[in-house]
């Protein structure tokens, strides 16, 4: 689903990745991290989809937010996993969300 | 592919969409879409992916490129046909990418 953000400004962590072949746990992971993610202070959507590369972007009210969730055990252990066995390549970019509008 | 897109700062442009089930050259016109902005001053780089949602973030210089895109006559007539046609909903971000690393 479209995410449900506020009024901008907010922020919009942007993860772009290409996957290995490796399962691994892949899938249960990603689950546990939206669900995690979710729960942590500041988090205000996410929104998924994976064809040949896979964009996950989700909102959070501020930069602090962000950190605390870089921060988190579990996320790292993931993150580290996911370095090693998931990706072949990601890029993961922080921006402010300036404006926004739809439908 | 992920976009190699330059050092921050620079602009991104997260478009999410549901779309109907209508096509009347959907496809085309997206293919077309992102032929005609790699062809715009400040372009720098577009990343796509579709599943229940559709993410297709694309990265420019500046606010004025994304403005010039905007304006574009063949861009406009595509996003109209867009809200009336393709999309059941839609949401449109402006953000500026302060940070980002990658493997």
């Amino acid at each position: 689903m479209i995410a449900n953000t506020p009024k901008p400004p907010y922020y919009a962590v942007i993860f772009s990745s290409i996957r290995t072949s490796v399962d691994n746990g892949y899938e249960e992971t990603a689950e546990r991290m939206v669900e995690l993610a979710k729960d942590q202070p500041g988090f205000l959507g996410v929104e998924y989809a994976r064809n040949e590369v896979g964009i996950t972007v989700s909102y959070w009210k501020d930069l602090e937010s962000i950190k605390n969730w870089k921060n988190n055990v579990e996320h790292s252990i993931a993150r580290k996993k996911g370095r090693k066995e998931w990706y072949s390549s990601f890029r993961l970019r922080i921006a402010k969300v300036e404006k926004d509008y739809g439908m």
